[in-house]
C-alpha cells in the first residue's frame, strides 16, 4: 500500500494497474476468509497507535461531550419559540399559542439543561476542577437562557425588518424567516451569544458551527451585534470572536471582520482573548468581499465600504471607501 | 443573566467566576425544584413578546407553510427522473425503466400538487385574496411541471457535457452526475426555475435555498440561464434574480452577478423586480472570485473575465478583462 | 406553460395573472380526475426523453453505484476510530477502549469492502473491462485502508496540534476536534486521499464532496498534504487534484490552489492528469482571498501570501508577498 504522506503525482490509478497485470488474483486468495482473520492485528495496530499517541487523538476517560444531533435539535426549538408558526407541521392560531409555547419552553428546558450539564461537567474534568454543582448549574443556565428570549425575539424581528428594508428581491417577511439563510445564521448567533455570556462552554461554538455548515456564515458566538443586522447571501462571511457591530448594518457575501496577521507574530504563543477584531458603527454599509482587519480598526458611523476593499486602518464617520479606479486591461481578440 | 446586546468583549467566562467564587451552591438551591416552578412566568414573558410583538415574528392565523423537509423529498423525487438510476438503491434496467419513471412521476404529481396548494393558499392568504382553488391549482401547477421534465432533462444533459468539457479532473459522466455540486446547484435551479415561471410562490425559494446550503452556491430561481452551463467548485456564487446568461457559459467559484449598489439609493423604498443584475453573453468564462455588477452591464459573446476583476460596465464581445498588473510587493525577509 | 429556457424578466408573477383574471376556474375544472387520467401521457413523455437520450441522462443497464448515504455513515465511522470518544452517545475509558475500536474496525471492514466493490464494479462496467474480481478487491481495499489508519492518526493529530498553535479563539484540544469546520474537512480528505491512492474510484471523490458540502471547503483527494496543516474558517477554500502542499502550511477562507486558464486552451480537447496546480513548501502561510495558480508554481519555505494577492508565478523562499498599497478612495459625504 501507499503511505498516506507519500508525495505522488496523484494521477496513477493503482487499481487499473493491479487489474491489468492479474495481480489481483494471486492477492486475494481465499480473501474472504482471510480478511477476517487479519482484523485482530489490523485492530491491535490502531489500538497501538492510542497507547502511544497524545491526547489530541484520544478522547477517553473523559466525560461525554454534548451530543452535536441533540443540539440541532436544540436549535430547532429555539428557533421554534423564536418565530411561532415558521417551523413545524401544525398550524398555529392565538387560542393555540400559549400551549405551544408552553410545551416548547418546558422541552427546552430540560433539553437544554441537559446539554448545558454535560458541557460543563465536560469542561470541569477538562481544567481538572472540582465539579460538584454540574445538574443545578445546567437548570439555572437554562432557566436564565429562558429569560432572555423575549429579548432575543425583539432582536430577531428587527434583523427581519432590516432584511426586508435591503433586498429588493425579498417578496415579504414570510419569505425572510423561512428561506433567507443569513436570517437563519444571525438568529443562531444571537442564541448562541446569549450562552456565550453565561460562560456555557462548547454550546454556543456547536451552535454557530452548525449555522456555518448550513449557510457559509461563520460568526463566532463571542461577537457582539447590535439589532437590524442583514447579511446578505453570506457564503463565506467571516465575523470574529471580538468584532463589534451597531445597529443597522449590512453585510454581503464573502465579507471578512477578522484578526491582523501581525498580531500574532508579536509572541511565541498566541495571546488568547484581547481585542483582535474590527468595531463596526451604526448604519454601515459593506459590500461583497471586502476584509476589515484589527482591533484597533474602527469603521466610522454611515460609512460605506466597497466591495474587495483591504481595509486595515479606521475611517471616520461617513467615508465611501472604494478601490481606485479598477484598473482593467481589455484586449480585443481577433476572430 | 448578561443583557443580549450588551457590548462585552466576549472574553469573560461567567462560569468560571461563578465556579471560583462559590455562587453557584447559592444561587442554585433547590433548583430541581424551583426551575419547574418558574416556567409559567418565563412562558408568559415568551407570550407577553408576540402578544405585542410585530407580525414579523409570529407566524399564527396563517396557513400551514410548505414543509422544507417534504420539499427536500420533492427535490430528490424530481433528481430522480432528470437522472434516473443515479439515486436510490435499485438498479434500473431497460425493462424496469417505464416502471421505475411511472411509480417517481405519479408520486411527484401527488406530493407537489399538495405542496403548491399549501404555498398558494399561504400566499391568498397573506396578501389577504381570495382564494378558492387552491387544491385544483395545485394540481394544474404539478402537471404542467411533469410536462416540462423532458426539456429539463436536455438542459441537464447539456451541463453535465459542459462540465466534463470543462474541467480536467472529470474523470467520468457518471462521476459529474453523482459527486458535482456545481451541477446539483444548476439542475435544482433548473427545476425551480420551471415552478418560478408558473407563479408558485415560495416553493421555488426553498429548493433553491436547499441547493444554496448544500453547495454554497445561490442562484435565484428568477434568473435565466441557457443551455451548457457549467459552475466549477461553485462556492460562494451568487446569481441574482433578473440576470441572463446564454449558452456554454462557465463560472468559477465566488463569481457574483449582482446588483449595483448604487441602485439602490435612488429611492427611499425599494423598486423590486426591475432589471439589477448583469446579462452574460454566449461563450463567456468567468474566472473565480470577479465580480459582475448592474442591470445594465452586458458582457459580450465570447468575452472572458479574469479572477478578482469588479466589473461594473459592458464589454464588447471577445474581450479578455484582467486586472492590471498584479502589483504585488515582494519582500524577503532576513534569517 | 412557460418554456423552461424562455428569456423572460423574471418579474411576472403568472398565478396571479390566472387567478385575477378568473382562468383558473376554466382551466381545472374536474382536474381531481383528469389530473390523474394525464399521468400516463406525461411518464411516456419522460420515457420518451430516455429514449432519445444521450446516456449522460440515464443511468440504465449499469451497476449499483455507490451509495452516498452509505458513504456519510461510514465517514462517521472512520471518524470514531480516528478520534475515538468525540463522537458518539457512549463514554470511551481504557478498559472499553478495545472493544470500541474493535467494534468499529469489524463494521467499517464491511461496510467499505461492499462499498468498495460497488465502486470497482460501476468503474468495470463503464469502462467495459472485465470484472472478475470486484469482491476480493473489495475486501483487500478495505484491509489496506485499515493498515494505514494509525498513520491517518498521527496525521490527523498534528493538524489538530496545527490548529491550537494557529487560531487564538481555540479554547482547548477538544473544542478543535469536534467543533471546526477546517479539521473536519482536512480529516476527511486524509482518508479519501488513501482510498485515492489505492485507485478506489468515485469513493473518494464522494467522500470529499461530503465534506465540501459540510464545510465550503473542496479538497480533491488527489492533492498531496504533509503534517501539521491548518484552514482555519475554510468557506471557499479550493484545493486542486494535482497541488503538492509540505509541512506547517496555514490557509484562510478562500484561498484558492488551482489552475491557470491557459492550460486548458492549448488543445482542443482537455489534457486530463499532468500537473496543472501549484507546489506550496513548508511553513507557509496563505491569507484569505488569496489565488495561487499553476502546475509549475513554486511558494518557496516560509513564505507569507497576502490577503487576496493573485499569484501566477514561482516565489522563492522566506518571502512576503502583498498587494501594493491598497490604493483606497476615500470621499466624505455632507451631511
Amino acid at each position: 500500500m501507499k503511505k498516506v504522506d507519500e508525495m505522488d503525482d496523484g494521477n496513477k490509478n493503482k487499481f487499473e494497474v493491479i487489474q491489468e497485470e492479474g495481480i489481483v488474483c494471486n492477492a486475494v486468495e481465499d480473501q474472504g476468509k482471510s480478511c477476517r482473520e487479519q482484523l485482530p492485528a489490523l485492530v491491535e495496530a490502531i489500538l497501538d497507535s492510542c497507547r502511544e499517541g497524545s491526547e489530541t487523538m484520544t478522547h477517553v476517560e473523559s466525560e461525554l461531550l454534548p451530543s452535536k444531533e441533540e443540539i440541532k435539535k436544540l436549535v430547532r426549538i429555539m428557533l421554534e419559540i423564536v418565530y411561532p408558526g415558521y417551523y413545524g407541521d401544525k398550524q398555529v392560531d392565538r387560542a393555540s399559542l400559549p400551549y405551544y409555547i408552553g410545551e416548547k419552553a418546558s422541552e427546552l428546558l430540560e433539553r437544554l439543561s441537559l446539554q448545558t450539564e454535560r458541557a460543563i461537567r465536560h469542561e470541569c474534568r477538562r481544567t481538572k476542577r472540582s465539579c460538584t454543582h454540574c445538574v443545578e448549574m445546567g437548570r439555572v443556565t437554562a432557566l436564565e437562557f429562558l429569560k432572555s428570549l423575549p429579548r432575543v425575539r425583539e432582536l430577531a424581528a428587527s434583523d427581519v425588518r432590516a432584511a426586508y428594508r435591503g433586498d429588493p428581491a425579498a417578496k415579504s417577511f414570510d419569505e425572510i424567516v423561512f428561506c433567507y439563510p443569513g436570517l437563519f445564521a444571525v438568529t443562531v448567533y444571537r442564541l448562541a451569544h446569549v450562552l456565550h455570556g453565561q460562560g456555557v462552554p462548547l454550546l454556543p461554538r456547536i451552535m454557530s458551527e452548525y449555522a456555518h455548515a448550513e449557510t457559509g456564515i461563520d460568526i463566532h458566538p463571542g461577537a457582539n451585534i447590535d439589532e437590524e443586522f442583514f447579511i446578505d447571501h453570506g457564503s463565506g462571511v467571516v465575523i470574529g470572536e471580538t468584532t463589534h457591530i451597531g445597529k443597522r448594518v449590512t453585510l454581503y457575501q464573502g465579507v471578512t471582520l477578522g484578526a491582523l496577521s501581525f498580531a500574532k507574530d508579536e509572541s511565541g504563543e498566541l495571546v488568547r482573548g484581547n481585542k483582535r477584531h474590527p468595531t463596526i458603527e451604526d448604519e454601515v454599509v459593506i459590500y461583497s468581499g471586502a476584509t476589515i482587519l484589527g482591533g484597533n480598526t474602527v469603521v466610522g458611523k454611515g460609512c460605506v465600504i466597497g466591495g474587495n476593499v483591504w481595509l486595515t486602518r479606521s475611517v471616520p464617520p461617513g467615508t465611501t471607501v472604494t478601490m481606485s479606479s479598477p484598473d482593467l486591461v481589455l484586449r480585443q481578440r481577433k476572430e
